[in-house]
């Protein structure tokens, strides 16, 4: 297994809500086809696995290079910091593995396109 | 003023998080053309309009059908319970205004298309 995603969800007391991140971890990997031998949901907090279980799980499984999407609307501290934070920790461990930590989803100009057409 | 789309988020200390939601509801005005006569974000907590507040201003500028667009990721307490409890009150208040619920953004199956490609 070489090539990873994790969809990196803030985490819910609520099952419900963080399942709701899994099946769509399940849907991208269902679209994603061949391009991730993995893709999978991991939380910021309140849920697991946590970003770091989850990076240690995709190398253990023989991932080299691991995307991380941060499924968040909003740049809050989570994004600017606490993500970023935890990716770099886990990138000095594994020097080896290549780590690309994407924009947010928030910031994504297409969302506007999306909402555009779920308003109409 | 005849239709009014309101952008429902949840709200954030940071103001820069909050005017990042406005910034979404102009570029939303922008791409909507004529279909809305106006465009706006509110907040169910810790910012201002309210959704009441931004409902209420809405019916004083001649909106007579309101879109409510909850820009949520997940389906909690917010989006099951909070959000259609206060638009019911509006409703209750005005009932010759039509107020139209719409799912959230969470639960919009073509946010998978949309995050296949930020992904790529």
């Amino acid at each position: 297994m070489k090539k990873a995603l994790l969809v990196i969800a803030h985490g819910s007391r609520r099952n419900t809500a963080n399942d709701e991140v899994a099946a769509l971890a399940d849907r991208i990997a269902a679209k994603a086809g061949g391009r991730y031998q993995q893709v999978s949901a991991c939380f910021l907090e309140l849920a697991t696995p946590s970003i770091e279980q989850a990076i240690e799980t995709a190398i253990g499984n023989g991932a080299i290079d691991i995307t991380l999407f941060p499924y968040f609307l909003s740049a809050g501290q989570h994004v600017a910091n606490d993500i970023p934070e935890v990716v770099d920790l886990c990138q000095r461990r594994h020097p080896q593995v290549v780590m690309n930590l994407l924009p947010h989803l928030g910031q994504s100009l297409e969302l506007v396109d999306l909402i555009d057409t779920l308003v109409d």
